[in-house]
């Protein structure tokens, strides 16, 4: 009996550590653990042409279908996920790139979101990327306006850095950024964006929205459009601020080179639907406090002031809207993009921290 | 003593299966565990406009620069990867969302060979997709053309299905089908394509190609230029077969809305190249044996004729290329997209077994 006990214990260690052993790999924190992951298209419409389709002459359009404006998805579903999953939706002449790999090869917010336990969805706005099949002609032409996005997206005054910017200062990085742009191949739309992106969320149920830039109008009015939208998270959006009829606020002048800022007005009943979500919105670093002939510094001045007068209008109708300016918390450098910037972490981490706060990674 | 024996064997199994508890969820089979995944450009131009970037007229071109034709990839590495990773290299209208999810939802070869230990690079080609900003204009326009494609990727002669098509029969499934076409942004460029191919292998080093329909031309001449691709894995190639000097064979006549298909003409020092790798080629179902006036069936029977002349060419000059007609072989109902057809497991376990046959899965 006692050799038994004692082989039996030894028998039980030996296990252990075979088991132990065999499932290293699997365990290592560095790998990711997907339990599910894929791509689909959402949303979009479809036209038939007139007349009807003769196989015979299988290249003219009569009879023929066409489906277009559909939104393009890629998700990774972690195990052990949290309630609700992050919907990515990109800026202006961006796809679904901009949350993944950085310009310097760290890993994105898609990495960074998956380890924390979030589902992810990346997505490509309808005309755009992998979802490019567009219901209206487009004519793309290469323009070279690199140095001008440098400046835009306020890495610095080109050819300067700003002293303290989060982007990195090697040419090669420099070299990803500008090849991670992807032209519209239809008329940007926000309508069209907001339809695909709403109908996403039937299809996926309840998550968190995490708009950037010019996808910030699209995610008020998919969020106005979709109560599954259950908060919404919005890193330097501009344009496309809505206000209930009768407070439009004046518009900004600005020195930007897209001229003064306008909200845009909606009904009240559209209005009060954002008032029922917690939402916050991100802005970086290098933004002028008052008017300056700077036009970049300038440019994201109006959109940061036009983004507090929304965030007071929302939370006198009983919102929950903050506005965050990094260097206000100690945040300093960040650029147009704060998650992919070399302190994305702590962008991360200052995101995750405001989702525990309400409640959103349960 | 005794007592004690057996508390350290009651704790060691208790221990052993809290381990196997908390590891359950990481080695669950159907978990992906991932080691590294991200996205880059690679390739490509840069274009610089004459003059000198005015930082106060930042709209203008002057000293302005444009990357563009680089090709996009998102990559994943399993735990354990096998040594050469697969590159996937999608056809004509499609992008790398070719080797996804299929149509119906199921997994596609992305996440089939990631299953297999196999890492994948799935690439979006220049002037497509997300690798869309291009070097020269193009203009794109809505046509509707759906029932075209139906037929020539050979679901069925629309709007009938072949009786024996591998292609999934509800509307949901031909919808996604259509919606995961995208177009090009550039004129289709072959040269510019095996460039971008080939300085992608220059950044991950040796691994397999594999290519689909109109990618086949890029892939034959990538192989060409890089010695690091190891293998070309061919589905349905149709045009841009290669040939020696003097050894072209003569046009052949089809039915097909494309016309004659003819070789392409290159150095023989060139063409041996390609008899130094391992080449597999696929052919689905619904193929013509002789020629006939269904136009595409007899446009297929035009390139499955080719690819065996090819084919013989390369052997005769001392090479290893084998083509497979699925029918052949008692696989029937293929279309044009074998690896995304309701049978793509088969057509996935066909490549595992000739991989492991040429020394590639190691």
């Amino acid at each position: 009996m006692k050799k038994n006990k004692g082989v039996l214990s030894l028998l039980s260690v030996l296990v252990f550590f075979s088991a132990c052993i065999t499932t290293k790999q699997q365990t290592d924190p560095k790998n990711l653990v997907i339990r599910e992951q894929g791509s689909f298209a959402v949303g979009g419409t479809k036209t038939t042409e007139q007349g009807s389709f003769d196989l015979n002459n299988a290249l003219k359009p009569q009879g023929q279908t066409f489906h277009g404006d559909h939104a393009y998805a890629f998700y990774q579903i972690p195990v052990k996920a949290h309630k609700y999953p992050l919907v990515f939706l990109h800026g202006a002449g961006q796809s679904k790139k901009t949350w993944e790999t950085t310009p310097d090869g760290r890993e994105g917010f898609q990495n960074i979101f998956l380890r924390r336990g979030f589902g992810v969805y990346l997505l490509d706005q309808p005309r755009r990327g992998e979802a490019g099949k567009s219901t209206v002609a487009a004519t793309i032409t290469p323009v070279p306006d690199e140095q001008f996005w440098f400046t835009q997206f306020r890495i610095g005054n080109y050819p300067d850095y700003f002293p303290n910017t989060q982007f990195p200062k090697d040419s090669a990085s420099l070299e990803q950024f500008y090849r991670q742009m992807t032209p519209n191949t239809g008329d940007f739309d926000g309508n069209v964006i907001s339809e695909a992106v709403s109908q996403l969320f039937n299809k996926i149920g309840e998550g968190i929205l995490i708009t950037h830039s010019q996808g910030g109008g699209p995610g008020w009015f998919t969020a106005i459009k979709n109560n599954k939208v259950k908060a919404v998270v919005a890193y330097e959006p501009y344009s496309s601020f809505v206000f209930p009829k009768g407070e439009l606020p004046s518009p900004i002048k600005s020195a930007g080179l897209f001229g003064e800022l306008k909200g845009t007005e909606i009904p009240l009943t559209d209005f009060n639907k954002l008032t029922k979500i917690p939402i916050v919105i991100y802005y970086g670093d290098n933004i002028a406090k008052e008017p300056t002939k700077i036009w970049n510094k300038d440019h994201w001045r109006s959109g940061l002031e036009m983004a507090r007068i929304w965030a007071a209008t929302i939370n006198k109708h009983g919102g929950d809207a903050t506005v965050v300016h990094l260097p206000e918390i100690g945040i300093n450098g960040n650029t147009h993009f704060p998650f992919s910037d070399l302190n994305n972490v702590e962008i991360a981490n200052l995101l995750s921290k405001w989702l525990k706060e309400k409640g959103l990674d349960k």
